[in-house]
């Protein structure tokens, strides 16, 4: 194998992949070209950061550029990747500060591009006050916005984890909000069930949520001043815009690797693309989907540590394979929590397999122990096999991070059979004596 | 199948079965006798009930007499069984409030009578001031004492899970605790590196542990004055013994029902016993281990459950099994939350498996996040399979409820290898980007 690896972009997959590819070949010399200024960040952490839940930015960098440079990675931040030529092993890179163009080989090349947050082709998006919330330089933004124009109301666009996350931290902030939803329902890869007790939540916690109403423009002189929906004007401060990420793959695309799902680029389980020598992982990267064994385009950060991880050592010379998601997501709104695996009713549909459900409100410690929370579990089964094929959790105090059992039991490919009298740990504090799992497995005729 | 099912014992087990039974079967006659005046309580709530968080002992009561009457089930309270003579499918019970002996026939009959506290054959266990904790009595009477005399200083003997428990309990009452352990370390079930952990934190909440210590007697006049141990003599306000328990087997084992593992009632995976038409469920029943097959005693709450509601289902003509236990267990001491699955090191070792460790400090959120607290998590793997055997966990917020994607883990056989790039959720105020568990697998070679 090569001496030099080259990856593009500097995020979790790009970071992840240099510092596995350096401890497997210790050796191999790592070039990473990022375009920002930032590199190896948590960008799931930005809502917490605009509300100021986290005081310093910096706190968002899992490591700094002296912790790579130490290890011997190089680390070029402010360099845009132009051309990928696989016939010459070669990329061109453009020097953001020098405004030059710079040819680089590589032996093997990583693709770690991430995503974009998609907008939404409609005007006013260019206006003062409205943002889409994806790096460091928008949470940057959006804080000072905040600091500086004191808005009374913002309007977030998208119901989804981020929406959420964006309505807390806003409204902890004493800014008033609403979230606008064009679907039946928020958080499109939940079912409605379980959505609506979401929502209701949010109303009691005073966030304004209308689902269903599209957003036709938005309208302001230099500022943003209203949002025009199909369901009239509603007039606003600042207007977030969370409504899906698209994955930076137009790079690739012209120097002719496969695209998937999405326009994801299409990876093996080595994260190996259709052209020798060549890696992708992240945000940018298909996944494989452990329970249908289909392509799928699910972005995380887990996701992309693991396969930036995977892609560094198999282009260090390693042999490791990466088998795939289940579709965890998990998300807090004050003090509720969200979560979910598997498949949704939907998603079950969708792929034509019959279902059966079931659904429990339950307690997160015994009945009889004080300052006890509400949980509701639904689960989803496959109708005949009895195969676990999904599950959803909205609840408190420990409620969301259950999700991990049931996707545990996913990732294993048990049936409910298997599951209904596990072993579960009881304690009063902590667990009813029939933790809410078990009682959700037992519904089940 | 016949029409009668006597029930002996109205705790956990005899009235899940109760329950169970009529669901399956509503033309069963079903008799529950019991000794003691209170059925289907928690008894795994009455530390909390001693400590005054739990105000009234009813809390305690999962269900009332009057639930089951009225799904037509006989609820006999102060009657001890005495006698079960099978030729005959007859028990005798008597009286406490007559004092008069009963013959009742039965059809089927399902032994859940239970287990009691181990006391230790020692001069002293019977002045005022000691005490054992294992049911409602017991409870009632250490916060009539409490209450009454005020004790400013208690022992426990026994570092086990109750022992804990009371721990924080009577500390916050404000009575200053030391326990006394025997072994090496507290908390048997555990290792010793995951136990010391318990012990710093313990101590650093003011609570006096001493291990390697064998206590020899109690001394007093009327009411206890000293616990009398190798290393000398410490003065009390009171004694709590929690040194075990031992199950209620007598009355089977003089009717030629078959005892196993630590004299409990062998049963198969109905709840069978040797005898046709007996089962047996609980605390007073042995189990089976998923992992090694081989049988157990673990008494607990959620199994004494499990065991009943099947016994019942199968006593009333069902057809369930029970496929056994992996050795969970939590408890929760203060804020910080203990937690074990699956095979210690030393049981690994008793039963020659050979296996490997890995142990990990991390977080139970994020890194940035603020008011993050430590997790510890140690994991045992099969040394060659790399099946997973085992997990022990020492943290805060959250940790010990981490343990039951171990369990199901366990349950279902996996290896290291299916585990360690899980698909686990990942929000910042709820888990680092790596769950800890991940981060813990990937910690094996």
């Amino acid at each position: 194998m090569g001496k030099r690896l080259v990856i593009i972009g500097g995020v979790a997959a790009g970071m992840s992949a240099a510092a596995k590819a350096k401890r497997v070949n210790p050796d191999l010399e790592i070039k990473v070209f990022t375009e920002g200024q930032y590199i190896s960040y948590a960008a799931c952490g930005l809502p917490y950061f605009i509300g100021d839940k986290i005081k310093e930015v910096d706190k968002l960098f899992a490591r700094d550029r002296d912790f790579f440079v130490k290890q011997g990675i190089e680390v070029h931040t402010g360099y845009r990747a132009e051309e990928i030529i696989p016939q010459k092993k070669e990329i061109s890179v453009f020097s953001t500060a020098d405004k030059k163009m710079m040819k680089v080989n590589y032996d093997r090349l990583i693709i770690a591009t991430g995503a974009r947050a998609f907008v939404p082709p409609m005007e006013g998006i260019f206006l003062e006050g409205v943002f889409t919330l994806r790096n460091v330089e928008d949470g940057l933004r959006i804080k000072k916005y905040i600091l500086g124009k004191k808005p009374g109301r913002a309007v977030i666009v998208g119901g989804g984890y981020i929406g959420l996350e964006m309505a807390e931290n806003l409204a902890e902030l004493g800014i008033k909000v609403k979230i606008l939803e064009r679907s039946k329902h928020i958080l499109p890869n939940m079912d409605i069930d379980m959505a609506e007790l979401v929502k209701g939540y949010l109303l009691d916690k005073g966030i304004d949520v209308v689902t269903e109403v599209g957003v036709q423009k938005i309208d302001g002189d230099i500022k943003v001043e209203k949002v025009i929906t199909e369901k009239g004007d509603i007039e606003t401060d600042m207007v977030i815009l969370s409504v899906g990420i698209v994955p930076n793959t137009e790079l690739a695309a012209r120097a002719g690797i496969e695209l998937g799902y999405k326009n994801a680029i299409r990876v093996n389980s080595k994260q190996e693309t259709n052209i020798p020598d060549i890696y992708a992982a992240g945000d940018c990267a298909t996944v494989y989907h452990l329970l249908t064994g289909r392509e799928v385009y699910v972005p995380s950060g887990p996701t992309a540590n693991k396969q930036g991880r995977i892609a560094g050592e198999n282009a260090a010379g390693g042999n490791e394979a990466f088998y795939g998601v289940v579709g965890t997501a998990i998300t807090k709104v004050f003090d509720l929590e969200i979560a979910r695996t598997g498949l949704s009713c939907r998603e079950c549909e969708e792929i034509g397999w019959p279902y059966e459900t079931s659904f429990i409100k339950a307690k997160n410690a015994a009945e009889f122990y004080p300052g006890n929370r509400e949980i509701n579990i639904k689960l989803i089964a496959h109708k005949g096999t009895g195969k676990l094929l999904g599950g959803q959790i909205v609840g408190f105090n420990g409620a969301g991070k259950k999700i991990d059992v049931i996707a545990t039991a996913i990732t294993l490919g048990a049936t409910v059979q298997q599951l209904k009298n596990m072993d579960l740990a009881y304690v009063p504090p902590l667990s009813p004596v029939w933790d809410g799992l078990l009682i959700a497995l037992n519904q089940f005729a």
